[in-house]
């Protein structure tokens, strides 16, 4: 079993060893394997670990767990449909533990979720053994899942959401094009006259190069663009950035109404989550801010 | 040498692996040994690892990075420093990479900033090799060493101080006394009338209990208690809960002023702190928020 390349079996039980980064390693010890397949894109697994519950492991890396998840899934949903006015269509590209559209579905004036995952494999992992992320094997009926390629799915839409959220992995291998300018035009198009999209940009300490690209990107076509910030679960350094861009203006923070159940949001922690570290409301001053 | 203990050399270099966790392991590559000594209380090392710059560890366990060791220590130096409206005389129990005391010499008003560190060695090797952290090896004159065990240091004084800074590391071994009701009971009287204290009070998921003991211990004593959160530097979680008790009554988040320099704290960081997590906030409302 391929699995085998992943974990390591010690006297102290079953391990999990991260490999991606070159300078630092993370090491889960686990109970179980719940699910274990290879897809056609990727080495699929859940994990049961001691210390964060389920937890997603794509090529041997850890995507999301379900002790902390819901930060980040959570602020990824519940900042463009608080925003956004009237959120009727929302696409979701990747997010395929469906944690992302498990809080979109929280909106009654929702009416369509795309989410647009291209492993199917994840999708059924996540939605069978990690319920608490994804919501369960009885979805909301207004998501509708697309299992293909989120890069072709929006080319030359135009105008059918009103939001927009990126869910992306890191911007390597496959997932590197959900980086590049020429998606980011694909999504502005796909928008509606007051639509807007959000995506992870990365960590504003390790991957400062990412992140400001993405900011540069995103400001250059869209009138409003505006960053915040959340913890990340599992990643040492713990500080993570998201990127909006809009064509319509943006609430100022202590403008922003919040009503919905959640586990880490509220209304103060949206609000909250503008107010940039100093060092990085300096980085965004020197790339144009708007 | 006991390093050995704690380092392995693989075919990819020199490696420290945290054993502390039942459940999870990290590794650092690092470069070189920047220091390393037997003290009398702990195991001592300044490493330089690839991705984090110097990093002091102690016994085996990295405590802090020249990376991102500034956002803890300025998230716990300014915030009771900027809610005391005179702190003239500050006192700082642990805090031996200096970062705390570098902070607090930024205020004109302090006098006095008593540094009470256990170990003199964690001192000296953080002024030599960690002076982004330290601030260097001519620290402010208004700074005074005291290398003993702060629970005894605080015993008796009575009124002495403005603003009291607890930075210690978590609630095992020595530190356990750190987190009793004797000692907040003793730092309690060594404040002035109008006087705050400040401590480290854990992880809000990983430590919920220790998080909530302070937080009742804390609310128990002073007549004004509060929590605040920041992300925590090489932590998996990231999130991280500070807990303040107040003699005297404590502005709003929005009456908040912060005019110094700083590489992550700024206003807009000090207020939105204070803005809790959806489960953050419930959990403390039942144990009596105040």
């Amino acid at each position: 079993m391929d699995k085998q390349r992943y974990l390591q079996r010690t006297q102290d039980g079953l391990w999990l060893t991260e490999d991606e980064k070159e300078n630092l390693k993370l090491s889960y010890r686990v109970r179980d394997v719940l699910f274990e397949e290879q897809s056609p894109f990727q080495h699929v697994m859940v994990l049961d670990s001691y210390d964060f519950g389920p937890m997603l492991v794509l090529d041997g890396v850890v995507q999301t767990t379900s002790v902390d998840g819901h930060i980040y899934n959570e602020m990824l949903a519940h900042m463009p449909l608080t925003l956004h006015p009237a959120p009727r269509r929302v696409l979701i590209i990747g997010g395929g533990d469906c944690g992302v559209a498990k809080e979109a579905a929280k909106y009654d004036v929702v009416e369509t979720i795309d989410l647009v995952e291209i492993d199917e494999a994840v999708v059924r992992a996540c939605r069978k053994h990690m319920p608490e992320v994804s919501g369960g094997e009885h979805p909301d009926p207004r998501i509708r899942h697309h299992y293909s390629d989120g890069v072709e799915f929006v080319k030359g839409r135009q105008g059918e959401y009103d939001v927009i959220i990126v869910d992306s992995s890191d911007p390597v291998g496959p997932a590197e094009q959900l980086f590049s300018s020429a998606f980011y035009r694909d999504l502005h198009a796909a928008l509606d006259e007051g639509g807007l999209m959000v995506c992870q940009s990365q960590s504003p300490i390790f991957h400062r190069d990412v992140m400001l690209r993405t900011w540069e990107r995103i400001g250059s076509l869209f009138p409003h663009v505006r960053m915040y910030t959340a913890v990340v679960p599992t990643y040492p350094g713990g500080l993570w950035s998201f990127t909006l861009g809009s064509k319509r203006p943006l609430p100022a923070p202590e403008e922003i109404r919040f009503d919905k159940e959640a586990f880490y949001v509220n209304e103060n922690v949206l609000r909250a989550s503008f107010a940039l570290p100093a060092f990085l409301e300096k980085l965004i001053r020197e790339r144009g801010g708007k």
